[in-house]
This record gives C-alpha cells, sequence and structure tokens, in this order.
C-alpha cells in the first residue's frame, strides 16, 4: 500500500454533511474536501449513509452498494468502505423502529431482553449494508446535569456493563460491530458541562467509570471503542496511550479498531491547545492509539506527509491501517461482492421491532409513588383529561439520538416515517369507553403560561388528570436535554412545575407522568417515602440529626396521586405506559439513577462513602428524594432469610440467596438487588454497591428462593499501589427495595487463599 | 524516655472542653479522660486554653503559668506543654482584636499588610504564653458552596501562597509558630460539602491545591501542619504518607511538626472505615506522618501499649518525639521560667490592632458597580436610611473563627469584649449632620417578611438608602456560613433579595453591601459590566454564540445604584465601609473569588482551560458575574505600553513592565494584575493565570511604569511523567482590570538552556 492508500482508510467521509448541528461545532467543521478526491485512494469509513437526513432506505441501499462497487472497481486496491451509522435507540435513519432511551434499559434491569434488541437492531443494519454502530454508550452517570444522560445506562457501573454488554452481543450476532463510547471519563465532566473537564483521580477512574468497558471488552468481545472528548486531569482522552493503549489493548486484550468521536482529533488543536495544529494533533491521536478519524478527513489528512517528512513513525501508521484491515477482512468486506442486488422494500419497523420496543418500553417505566389511584379502574363513565406539554407529543417519547430528534427536526416537512402513538392517542386506545380530553397547559419550554388556564379547566371538568411532562430532546440549544443541552437546575424545564401545581389545585386526582432524559428534582410531587432507607447502621450511622433536618420540613401541599417516571421510552412507549396505568402490566422498572433533591448539591452518586452522603458535619443533605434502584408496583414484596457462604477466597464467586415473597394481592414483578458494602478496607469504600440483580415474576402470594452466584471481582478496587484486587475482610450484604434499604441483611468473609 | 511519656507529648488535652459544638462531632467526642491522668507523664499541648470560654486574659496567664510550673516540677521530665490557640482572624480569645477574615485579606491584595497583621496577632499570643496559632488556612477555593470559603484567601494559588506566607512570615517574627491547614485538598470537598471526597487527580493537587504550602515551607520556613480531614481519590490525607512525608518532608525539606486536625485521627475509623479500631487509626496515622493528635488524648491513647505488644515500631514513636521535641526546644520551652510574674493587664486590642484592622478592612472592601452615587456628596439635609439584617450587627462584621462567632455565641449574656461599631454607628459617626434613619427589614435567615414593610417606609422616607445584607458566620448548623454550614444555592440567604428588591422599587437610590463569608449570585443587583471580557482570542475564540446568549438576556428590572462587596471586615470594618462610602478612602479592593452565576454551575474556577468555561459546545454558560480580580475605584486606570523580555531560559526569571495610567479625576490606588496563558502546552492548561500583582497608588493623572520579576516556576505544571518543570514555549501575558480583561496584551517565549 502507498502511503496515501494507507492513509485514506483511517479516515470516514461524510458524504452529505449538510449544515445541520448534528454534531459538536459541526458548522466550523465541514469538510472542503470534495468526496471523489477523498476516496481516490479508498477510503476507510463512509459516515451516516442512511443517517445524515431522511432517505428511503432502499433507493439509498442501490446507491451504497453501486458506490461500494465503483470504489471496488475504481480504486487500486479495490477495497469497500466500512460504512457506520448512529444506532443508539435504534438504527438512526428513517422509517426505523425506534426503541426507549438507554436511561430505560437501565430502568428494566433486563440484560437479556436488551441483549434482543440489540440484535434487532443489529438485523437492520446488515440487511442495509451497514458495518458499525456507535452504540452503546458505557458513561457511568455521575452528574444529571450533564445533557447526555439520556444516552447513559445507569449510574452504577456492574448495571451499565451487564446491559451495555448485552446490547453488544445482540448486535455484533448479526456480525454487525458495536462500538464502546465514550471512553472514557466523558461523563464526568466538570459540573456536567459537556465536554468540560473531568476532575477525577486514576482510583475513580479505575473502580467506577473503567469497568463496564473491561466487561464489554473481555465477555462482550466488543470490536471497536470511540474516545472521550474530555481531559482527566489535564490529559485528553484522545492523546492519552494509557487508556487507548495500556489499559484497552496490553491489559484487557482488545484487538479492534477505536475511532475517534466526531472531530475529536483536531480538538487536541482547538479545543485541548495541547497541538500547535492540525498536523501535531494528528500525530498524538494517532501515537496514542486512536486508528479512524471520523467522520471525515479533518486533522488525518496530514498522516502520510508527516511520513514523507520523516516526523512520524510509518509503524503507526501501519499498526493502524492493520487494524482497519483487519477488522474490514472480519466483516468480509475484502471479499464482499457488491455486484448483487441490494435489497429493496426494507421494513426497518416491523412487528417484531414493534412488540421488542414496547416490551422494553413496559418493564422500564418506574411507579414513583402511588395512594392507591393506580391501576385505573375500568369504568365507561369514566372523564379523564390528558394535559401536559408531553401528552400529546411524538417527540417526547424519544432521546435524542433518535432519527426523529437528531435528524427529522431539521426537516419539518418529512413525516416520522414510523408509527408514533402519543400518550393521549394510546389512552383512548386503552380507554374506548371513557370520555378522553386534552389541553397541553404550557409547553416543555419557555415561560409561556397562557394555556395554564385552559388545562385547569379541563382538569376540573374530568375525574381524573393524567398529566405528562417532562423532556424534549435535542442537540446543542434544540430541546431541553440531550448533546450539549446540559442545565444549573433540575427544576422541570419551563413553567411545567406551575402547570402541574394548578392541575392538583383543582382538587382532581392527578397520575403526574415524567417523561424525561434526566431524573429532575421531584420532591415537590412526592410524598415521604414508605420504606425509609438509610436508618441502618451500615447507612446512617452518623446520620440521626440530618434525619430530623428532612422530617421537620414543612408538610407537603396538596400533591398528584401517583407519579411514574418514564425515560424516553420509544416508539411503543405511550401504549405501555397506557397499558401499565389500566394494570394491564405492572410497573417493574426500577431507578437506574438517583432521584436528586437539587442542581446546587451535584454531583452525588449512591456510590459513595460515609463521607459523600448526610453526615452532620455538612448542612447540605444530599440524599436523593427517591435512591438508586427504586421503584414501586401493584402488588408488594418483602425479602427474607438471606444466606450467604460464612467465607469465600479472594478471587473465588460466592453464593447469596434470598427469600422474595410476593405479599401483595396481585402478581407482579420484582428486580431483586444485592448490595454490598466493605466495612474496613485499606483505601475508602462505598457505603453500598450493587453487586447482583435479577427480574422476576411472582403470582400473588408466592415466594421464591433467588440466588447469586457473585464473583468477588465485583468487589475489587484499586488498592494503594494502584493494583485492583479483591481484598480480604467482612463485607455486609443486603437485599431489599433500593440501595439504601437493608431488608434483608448478612455477612461474607473475603479470606486469602490459604 | 519512657513509653508513656513519649505518648503524652504526642497529644493534646482540651482543659475545659464544654458542650458547645465548635469542632466536627465535638459532641460525640468528648474525652473521659481526667486531666490529671491525661498528664501523669506530662503533655505535648495545651489545647485552646484561651479560647474555649470567655476568660479573663490575665487571670488565665495565671493559671497557665502555675500549670506550666507544676509540669515542670509535677512531672518526671519537666517538660512544659506548647499551648495553641485558633487565631485566623486574630486570637481567638476574649478581649482579643478581630481581624478582616482570609478572604479580605485576599480582596486587599496587600502581603505586607497581612504580614503585619501576623505579627500583631503573634504579638498577643507569645504575651500570653501562646506557642503555636492554627493559622493560616492555605485551601485554594474551589467551590464557594463550601462553608468553609470565608477561612480561605483566594481562588488563586499565588495569592493564597504570598499572602499566607505573610502572615506566617508575621506570626512567626514574634517567635510563635504558625500551623498551615489543611494539608491538603480540604476544599475540593465533592460539591463544596463539609468532609466529602474529593475527586481530583494528581495533577490538580500538585499544580493547584498544593502550591501555596510549598511556598509557606519554602519561603516562610512555617514550622507546622496541620492535615486535610478529607480523602483525595479514595485515600485519607490524615493516612498518606505521600503528602506529610514524601512531599512535606523529603520533597520540600519541611522539618517541623504535623498536628492532627481535631479528632481526625480516629476520623480513619469511625468516618473514612479504613481502620478496625482507633489503634489501627491512630497506627495508620503516626506511620503517614501525623505527630501530634488534637485537641485530646483519643486515638494515640493506645500508641504505648501497640509498641509494647509488638505491634508499632518504636522508631515511628520516636520519630514523632523527636519533632515535638525539637519544637518545644525551638521555642524555648524547655528552659522557660514559669516562675517567673504572667502577665497582667494584658491590652489584646489596643489602638494599634485597631489601626492595622481597620487598614486591611479598608484595603479589602471591593465596589462591584457605581453609578456615580459614590462617593456619597457631604449634605447636611440628607436623609439616609440604613437597613438590613447586616446593618446594626456585630457578628456580621465577623467570620466563624472569630472569638464572638466561634464561642461566645455560646455564652449570650457575655459582652463581645471588644468594641464593634456596626455600619450603622459607623455612618452616624462619619456624617454627623446627615438624617440616619434604621430599620431591620429582616433576619439574615428565616423567611419572616413582617418588617419588609417597614423597611420600604424608612427607605421611602430617606434620600438614599444604604442597604447592608449577607451571612452570619457560625458552625455546624448555626448561621449561614462557616464550618458545617454548605449551601446547595447561592442566593443570598433567607428573604434577603426579596428586601433588597423592595426596597430597590421604592426609587430611592440604593447602595448595596453585601457583607458575607462567601461569594453570592448577585447577577439580579448588578449593571452589565462596562468592560466585558473574554472578548480576546487567548479566552474567547469558541465564545461568540454564546456571548450573544448572554446580551439576549432580559433587561435588568430597577437595581441598586451602587453595589460593595466585603468579606467580614472585622470589629474595624463599619468604620471602614463608612469612610468608603464618603470618599475618604479610594476602594481599592479586588475579588479574590469570582462571583458565581448560580450554585448550579458549580464548581467553577477561573483557572479553567478553554473547555471549562463558555463554549458552544454546552447550553451553560459558568463565566462568573465578576471575574476574578475585579474591583472599581472612584477613578479609572487603564494599563497600556507592556513589555517582556522576548524570550527566558526555563528556571530562570522575566521581567514585564506595564504603564499604569491614573485617567480619572481622583487619587486612587490599582491592583496591577499580570496573567499568563500558556498557548501550547503538553497537558492541558488554564486560559488565564495570576503570575503577578502589585498594590499601587496613584495620584490623577499620574501614570506609572510598574515592574514584575516573574520566577518561571509560576509557569510549571505536572506533564505526563508525574514531574513538575517549565515547558518552552510561547506565553501570553497582560495586564487589565480583571482575570479576563486582556488590555495590554504582549509574549514571551520560553526556550531550553542552551
Amino acid at each position: 500500500m502507498t502511503l496515501d492508500e494507507k492513509q485514506a482508510q483511517l479516515v470516514g467521509f461524510w458524504v452529505d454533511q449538510g449544515d445541520e448541528v448534528v454534531a459538536p461545532m459541526a458548522g466550523e467543521k465541514k469538510t472542503s474536501t470534495r468526496y471523489e478526491e477523498a476516496t481516490a485512494h479508498g477510503i476507510g469509513h463512509l459516515t451516516r449513509v442512511y443517517g445524515t437526513r431522511p432517505v428511503d432506505p432502499g433507493e439509498r441501499a442501490a446507491w451504497l452498494w453501486s458506490e461500494q462497487a465503483r470504489l471496488q472497481r475504481e480504486t487500486r486496491l479495490g477495497i469497500p468502505a466500512l460504512v457506520h451509522e448512529e444506532c443508539l435507540t435504534g438504527l438512526a435513519a428513517w422509517q426505523a423502529a425506534t426503541y426507549p432511551t438507554p436511561l430505560a434499559w437501565g430502568a428494566s434491569f433486563d440484560p437479556a431482553l436488551v441483549e434482543r434488541v440489540g440484535a434487532a437492531i443489529g438485523s437492520s443494519m446488515r440487511t442495509l449494508g451497514i458495518h458499525q454502530g456507535l452504540a452503546p454508550v458505557l458513561d457511568v452517570v455521575r452528574d444529571p446535569r450533564w445533557g447526555r444522560v439520556d444516552e447513559c445506562i445507569a449510574e452504577d457501573p456492574l448495571v451499565v456493563g451487564v446491559i451495555g454488554t448485552a446490547y453488544v452481543r445482540g448486535m455484533q450476532s448479526q456480525g454487525v460491530h458495536a462500538t464502546l463510547k465514550h471512553f472514557v471519563g466523558y461523563s464526568a465532566s466538570r459540573a456536567g458541562r459537556n465536554h468540560a473537564p473531568v476532575h477525577a483521580g486514576g482510583r475513580e477512574i479505575e473502580d467506577v467509570l473503567l469497568p463496564p468497558f473491561e466487561m464489554a471488552v473481555r465477555e462482550g468481545g466488543v470490536r471497536s471503542v470511540m474516545n472521550s472528548y474530555t481531559d482527566i486531569d489535564g490529559i485528553p482522552v484522545a492523546a492519552d496511550a494509557h487508556y487507548l493503549d495500556d489499559i484497552l489493548r496490553e491489559r484487557w486484550g482488545f484487538d479492534g479498531v477505536v475511532v475517534s468521536d466526531y472531530f475529536a482529533v483536531d480538538f487536541l488543536r482547538s479545543m485541548h491547545r495541547i497541538a500547535a495544529d492540525s498536523s501535531e494533533a494528528a500525530a498524538l491521536a494517532l501515537t496514542a492509539g486512536i486508528d479512524v478519524e471520523l467522520p471525515s478527513p479533518d486533522a488525518y489528512t496530514t498522516l502520510a506527509a508527516q511520513v514523507r517528512q520523516g516526523t512520524l513513525a510509518e509503524e503507526l501508521l501501519d499498526r493502524a491501517v492493520g487494524r482497519v484491515l483487519a477488522q474490514k477482512e472480519k466483516l468480509g468486506l475484502l471479499d464482499a461482492d457488491f455486484t448483487a442486488a441490494p435489497p429493496t422494500a426494507v421494513d426497518l419497523d416491523s412487528p417484531a421491532h414493534r412488540a421488542l420496543a414496547r416490551e422494553l418500553a413496559e418493564e422500564s417505566i418506574v411507579l414513583l409513588s402511588n395512594d392507591g389511584i393506580l391501576p385505573l379502574v375500568a369504568d365507561p363513565t369514566r372523564r379523564i383529561a390528558v394535559i401536559g406539554p408531553n401528552a400529546d407529543s411524538t417527540e417526547a417519547l424519544m432521546g435524542c439520538y433518535s432519527f426523529v430528534n437528531h435528524v427529522l427536526a431539521h426537516h419539518p416537512s418529512t413525516p416520522a416515517g414510523i408509527a408514533l402513538p402519543t400518550v393521549l392517542e394510546a389512552l383512548r386506545a386503552e380507554l374506548p369507553d371513557a370520555t378522553v380530553t386534552h389541553a397541553v397547559g404550557c409547553a416543555a419550554e419557555g415561560d409561556d403560561r397562557s394555556g395554564i388556564a385552559d388545562a385547569v379547566a379541563t382538569a376540573r371538568a374530568a375525574d381524573l388528570a393524567v398529566v405528562v411532562v417532562g423532556d424534549r430532546a435535542g442537540l446543542f440549544g434544540r430541546g431541553t436535554v440531550g448533546e450539549g443541552n446540559d442545565v444549573d437546575t433540575l427544576d422541570l424545564p419551563g413553567v411545567q412545575r406551575e402547570l402541574v401545581e394548578a392541575i392538583v389545585e383543582t382538587g382532581t386526582p392527578v397520575v403526574l407522568v415524567a417523561m424525561t432524559g434526566r431524573p429532575y428534582a421531584l420532591d415537590w410531587a412526592l410524598p415521604p417515602r414508605a420504606t425509609p432507607g438509610g436508618a441502618s447502621a451500615g447507612l446512617g450511622a452518623v446520620n440521626s440529626p440530618a434525619a430530623a433536618r428532612v422530617s421537620e420540613e414543612a408538610p407537603a401541599a396538596r400533591q398528584p396521586a401517583a407519579v411514574l417516571q418514564t425515560f424516553f421510552p420509544g416508539e411503543e412507549g405511550a401504549p405501555a405506559l397506557a397499558r401499565l396505568l389500566t394494570g394491564r402490566v405492572d410497573p417493574s422498572g426500577r431507578l437506574p439513577v438517583s432521584l436528586p433533591r437539587s442542581a446546587g448539591a451535584q454531583p452525588y452518586s449512591y456510590l459513595h462513602p460515609v463521607l459523600g452522603g448526610r453526615t452532620d458535619i455538612t448542612s447540605v443533605d444530599p440524599t436523593p428524594v427517591r435512591p438508586f434502584g427504586f421503584g414501586l408496583g401493584y402488588t408488594s414484596f418483602t425479602r427474607t432469610a438471606i444466606e450467604a457462604d460464612a467465607t469465600v477466597v479472594a478471587g473465588a464467586s460466592f453464593r447469596v440467596a434470598v427469600e422474595v415473597n410476593n405479599v401483595g394481592g396481585r402478581d407482579g414483578v420484582d428486580v431483586v438487588q444485592l448490595y454490598a458494602h466493605d466495612e474496613v478496607a485499606s483505601v475508602v469504600r462505598p457505603v453500598a454497591q450493587l453487586i447482583g440483580f435479577e427480574r422476576i415474576g411472582l403470582a400473588a402470594g408466592e415466594s421464591r428462593r433467588v440466588t447469586f452466584d457473585v464473583p468477588t471481582e465485583r468487589l475489587a478496587f484499586t488498592g494503594r499501589d494502584g493494583v485492583r484486587r479483591v481484598e480480604p475482610g467482612r463485607i455486609r450484604l443486603w437485599v431489599g427495595e433500593a440501595c439504601d434499604h437493608e431488608e434483608a441483611v448478612t455477612t461474607i468473609e473475603i479470606v486469602t487463599a490459604p
């Protein structure tokens, strides 16, 4: 291969990038290179062939096949391009199924289902000749102010790792390579501001942020990884071989391809200012281990010249090219035949897709409070007012990486291309005999209160009001959450809280649905928790006066009768919600993130040590309004008779069994959550850490013994010497309704091998 | 020495610790050991002999002298105790002078004056037989939500280092040992919550938090250091030899004594949970390098027994004892004669003290805005309403470590013991011919609005209203700022903003004085800045659309005619403020911390890299309302004709000269601030960094050339290899009214030695 041919394999090309801002700084970053020129020596990737604007999939496939054939025919080496697309909530292309957002995957606590979703998405992609998907996001949530929280799975590394790895397995089972993003640290950006520096020590990175990536590499066999935009303690990850090479490849054995996040290479110059020009930026990134520059030839255009000038070792170019060619070989691209007929009449939103999307939506909705109003009693004379900015909105159902919100927002006259029943429509369908009325009340954003009076009147005339509030996902200033849409308050956007309070004040019972992309401070809408956590010795030893402070708070004003949290639930989210409200489906989602008290108390994570929580030493109580793992159903559960092995050798696995009892009057689903606390360790450890979970369905009155087989590695941490290991000592173990609820408690002693 | 005698030298004893909570968890931490028992083998320290309750200094000195004589006489070795006291804003004892809080030292930018203050405090202490003062606090401000921000000097390490070292020099010039607190990391606690974990990497610690300590050790020759309570990335500092030994002693050559913060040793067990019991905690702390446990024998009571049991090396005990004895020797304690008469009729608040306190207060008040109303024109017919919770409060003048707020709050019937004129009293004295009226309006805390109407009426009847709002310093739930009084909002406490807005709405011109212990979000009270910063290439390259967002904000409602920021200004603060309002003194304070926009945008520091500031990539604009270094006077200045050496060899010093011109009509004082930005570096560097400053007075119309001699070490940072060094490259240099104002700009090239 010539140097130019090598260089060409290390870049993507965004064929018809328009003026729409769908990537950071994209406006300033439009490539000036013409496509023909860029592909003269071949090309590494084609960028978002289907995902840049609304195109007919069949027509686009025909173009792609012919283009691949042209590359085979007209370039000297005849290597086709690798085609990548966004696919976080389904393939981000027109007419393709749109699934719930990753926070909803986390809320389902159901990796098997997410694996099926990943496979379904991968299958569509494979059909269209797409080889790589830029998902999943394995960033562990560290600050709800960040706009990209809706793209993340959870604030717990085990949940992120297990569910993210399931997605990888599903997608890769279809021959499409998954891409882990964003390796590593992105979610810990300062104050949740997008791309801001990560202030974190090596131990936090190792023990909290890296484990999901390690699991997806080692157990999921993922084929690609994308860098984080951020710097960590002053070193931009895109220029840091410590992560991209030492840990990823040497320690974990990753042998796939590292791609740059869009424009990240030249950001080393323009944003991080550790390179004087684009050539230096390119050399830094290539040396650190970024094999392919996306989305377009930008800084990597100088690589061949740098080798010719003798300022860059050709071995570095060869290392990256070797990986890209190996990937293309593995994908069968080197022997592909594009003269065969491309697919036609592709159905990217088949009934199978929709059934999966609904199943995941149903499992992911979290019931936060319920005074008994739910499930709704079937009553044909009932008058139901469906109110709020998200009640009759299609956009509100989807995250910022859905095609509708990511791309179609720039093409307002183009229909969504998929059926997107709204909550209003779904409730009308679900309750055909009820009288369902509607008022918007207010927009998701802005301070226009003019519609509130009408909404109040609508509510007054009804027996029940379902008020659907929340976010509108978008990018970079468009919307209330999503990439670039960070916040410094965690109040519901706009005047939505005022709308809810006005409806509640009517006296008509309210079912509040928060359809959001991040957890908001909903304390005002929620009654005190029935099962308060944090009262036991492990978590609450220093808490008593602070707890007293909380209980001294003035009694809440009138509140909604029930509150549900749904993270963007996707194309079947509204029917799923409707089925859940009527009780055809039991609510079974659990919070994958803490429900915060205020923006001013952030960052907060349930994985805090004693001094990271509520203490007598600080007047600020960061305790969430509802904790990680919390969620109600229409029945209730107890957890009893926990038993664990007495001891376990470090490095081995141990068993914990617990009795889960459906003590309510209905069938239901519990997510059994096993938590641990290392009582005395050589470094400061969190008060609670999830080490196992399992969704189980139990009939009314049924009990079942659930057994966890827990590798002690889940309790490993990085010691003072920088080595991650399992330390001997006593571990407190418990199962309860959430992380802070020590309902069934035992201990186990980790011992060193004899 | 016997083991018991050695152990005794390594602990303090708090002779009459009461029930008042003046230290974290103090209620649970009262020692049960009797004094006679604790001193049977001698004692290392006596804790707060004068500072625990209001005692007559002369009577207490008599007790102390007799007690020292008893220790000499009745213990086998006859070693007197080292007596330590708090002394942050002056000796924390009854009747002692109370100086402005450290944030005010920072605002003065006047190390020479702070050195004189340190000497005055040290002189009082020496007279009373006190040997060690637990000050200064060298924590660099990282988050204004933290309650202890008022104890810190600035958010810039150079200002903290230079001014803190000046205090050390002053105090130690009197033979009293200063103590650096809190080594290291405390101010970076998570979300500003007291004692919460520090999420920071080694580079941030090295380049931002350690430099002030290094300066005070190397250049100030400080004799003692106190540990930080917090953990850093999982390792509690109290158990970390990396900081307490490797860096402090090995790298910097410190040969003094490390004392524990109060109760910090046993916190390794109870809070950090890295020790199973107090003995383990003691061994961890001693091994890491904590020589003396304060305030009382707690965990260190087991050291002798551990040595006897063979579980602790006697060398570790000996190492600490040797340091303590060396300190006592250096203090002359080993040869002291306590049979001589103790001091009587000690004046701890002499006119010299008061003059110094006033000078520092005058230099520290920051004028934030002024539509021309200031200075107040002398007009005997004028009616001035002095309003607000801090207008006629003595407590509001002082920080949380002042004796009045720290201790006397528990003895409400005891008089302050020092003259504490309030703002109301001082204005009446300063303007004897004006009609001065008064209304409180509201309290500093709470939601009682009942006094606002009366305040509004008072303002309406006046020609001018001086509204004094702000904080009340206290500890652990008492007050609005101070130790343990962290916040998750940066709005003025209670209903004070409502009070100000109601007064402003009367149309009577308002001079607003924020007398606080932390910077609050005062955007609503401030007009757009006359000289907007951030517009130049160095800071603002990515800023334009965000800047447009700011200017799109709705025009402000009616606002105060002038706004002043005074950080607790001490016993002479009110007369100083009065003189400044009338123009007898020109305002010359500059913000030592950024004036924040909101709590939800924290943490923020002016020392941020490009991506830590305002960018197009995030919708949250963290830009302060007024930047670090900002402050107006009654005249105005320009900075011109900056010149720097063309090149400088790394390791050497370079010269920068700039013309400062008083272009206004009055004499005045400018704080000339020299900033730098490393344009391309091997790691991510801040957009601005203060590398030199100087206060100068200029007559109306006068110009003066100010020359800075800057060691290149000020631009050193920690490279990828962990070594801190000066890197070659181009440095942008500027002088302006604040950190973001590039008024006079030049560059210098750092080159490697030939």
